[in-house]
């Protein structure tokens, strides 16, 4: 007998990249290839030596109040979550009943399957068109549509919508659109001053990638504050922990960190690009800390297995209606040449 | 217009007890009022020191390993959660859908209701006996009752139900029995033993009161492994943080600290149950880290009021259907002797 719901039973677990340890080159999860700012350890240190006996702020105060200033936003448009991930489950939660409609692009970030899935809804995938946009589909008034999901950057692509085209989809919605700005830090533009602009419009940030604390669990969700009210409802009273919120307050102080890790990442992804292509292969140009390897002219598959073999992973992923590639995550140059390196004796 | 789940909108928020800073005695949320084990900053310091940019282990295999070893489990029955609100939300996610019924004792944690709004459940409240046992209504077959939640200790009261009627209850329970042990550190017995005979039966546990770490967020269920797989779908991946695995690690790793923790506590319990008595408040006896002094002979809002006044926090609690009381965590003996001298120039 099971106690489980029937969702629940039914469905397969969300598998994310692999992650190992010992002497591999990783260059399949995204992670940044260097170590936090060093304010970040001291933030740490001080929080934990003032002592855990005591809960958490409620709220992340500290935080919100220093993102607010650094980004310009009302620290009551923001809610803050143990990584990004679990604001995804939050806005999920609040929104999507059973048998309701969620909906995405494909090829993307496949966790919002899964999160539709636990909820019990519908998930529908609208493709991207060949040029990397969404045409007005992605729009269309749905059967119970009630929350729409696009990763901007796209994963794995590293492709952008433009906040033009993204405030365009919005307003045609009948529902909120989650703009997921995982990877934002690494392109141009990005999509904060939309959420003035229409409250259907929510977006999320992560500090895993970006400021290189995927270790440490924290991301962030911008929205106005009627939003915000009832997406407070939903989450564990404190969910972030207090040496999360001191990390996280210190990372985000430090933007000259940022901007110097991101011009690093950057060259290394201009590399990465320009020497893929050089080798026949045929990514998109990419706003984010990875490159999207299609296999379009050739089978990727047995690219993956040879990295590996030598000790190198990058990300396989096969989208049943679109088809298959690598993902390539920009390591440092060190890494990034030795993946180049093993590629180019291969093709 | 509203985007939100019915059930979201119509709820209100659970509200925990107030955080307040400054200078204060703070005995309203059942903090540990000592700092953790110096173990654990140490770990927390090297945790940090690796660095952050790698993603976390997916399980918190170090800390299960550990913690299997110290509670004679196997680390493959252990789930672990960002506290253990977090396992109370997966288990509640998992297995309760829309409409469905969810039941608890009462007076008790009034998070459980929160959690049974979420998933728009029904949420049935079984009251205490008199002396605090549960009779056997609490075990009785329901309208698509799906999870019972029992805190034990329970929550305000401190009292507890032997491992033998917990046994008793969940036999005859159509749907699994949550345990929540959050506070058994504090207690002579334990439900851990009850796993393994029945798979209705879980068992979680936090380390934010005996092990003083509530700022850390780290709790974790007990289930056996055909209920952790299905669990293991609810929750996000990264759930747990790197410094937050290492910090819980070290700190079920020292055993010492935990039992020296306990002994000055349960000293402090001792002195001020008995005062309570003797100024002519009725608690019952305690097997958590906090007094239960219910308002059966007189309103105890008055001295709620009058302690706030002094700088001296206490919880005070209404229920509904049962009556009022005030819940006074067990802090050091300078903070207990200071609540006590202001009551008894009260009574």
């Amino acid at each position: 007998m099971s106690y489980f719901r029937p969702e629940i039973e039914a469905m397969s677990a969300y598998e994310p990249g692999e992650q190992r340890q010992g002497k591999i080159i990783k260059l399949n999860t995204n992670e940044n290839p260097y170590p936090c700012s060093p304010r970040v350890q001291q933030a740490i240190a001080r929080a934990s030596e003032r002592g855990l006996e005591r809960y958490p702020d409620l709220t992340a105060t500290a935080f919100r109040v220093r993102a607010g200033e650094v980004l310009g936003v009302d620290p009551d448009w923001i809610l803050c979550g143990n990584g990004s991930d679990d604001i995804l489950t939050i806005v999920t939660r609040a929104l999507v009943g059973r048998g309701e409609t969620v909906r995405a692009p494909t090829p993307s970030y496949i966790l919002y399957k899964t999160l539709a899935e636990i909820q019990g809804a519908h998930f529908e995938e609208v493709a991207f068109a060949e040029d990397w946009s969404l045409d007005d589909n992605f729009a269309a008034a749905g059967n119970d549509l009630k929350l729409v999901y696009l990763a901007n950057p796209n994963s794995p692509s590293g492709t952008v919508i433009s906040p033009e085209r993204i405030l365009q989809l919005a307003e045609r919605l009948p529902c909120p659109l989650l703009v997921d700005e995982a990877y934002v830090d690494f392109a141009e533009q990005n999509c904060l001053a939309l959420v003035a602009q229409n409250e259907k419009i929510l977006v999320s940030r992560s500090l895993s990638k970006s400021y290189a604390l995927a270790g440490l669990r924290f991301g962030f969700l911008v929205a106005q504050p009627q939003m915000i009210e009832q997406f407070l409802k939903v989450k564990d009273s404190y969910n972030c922990g207090a040496l999360a919120i001191a990390a996280a307050t210190a990372a985000v102080d430090d933007q000259a960190w940022l901007r110097e890790n991101r011009t690093k990442i950057l060259a290394t992804r201009t590399r990465l690009i320009e020497n893929l292509r050089r080798l026949g292969f045929d990514p998109p140009d990419s706003s984010g800390n990875f490159v999207w390897t299609p296999g379009t002219s050739v089978p990727v598959r047995p690219f993956y297995e040879q990295l590996k073999a030598a000790g190198i992973f990058v990300r396989y992923m096969e989208y049943p209606s679109w088809g298959e590639g690598l993902r390539i995550s920009v390591g440092t140059d060190e890494q990034i040449d030795a993946c180049l390196s093993q590629l180019s004796n291969m093709v």
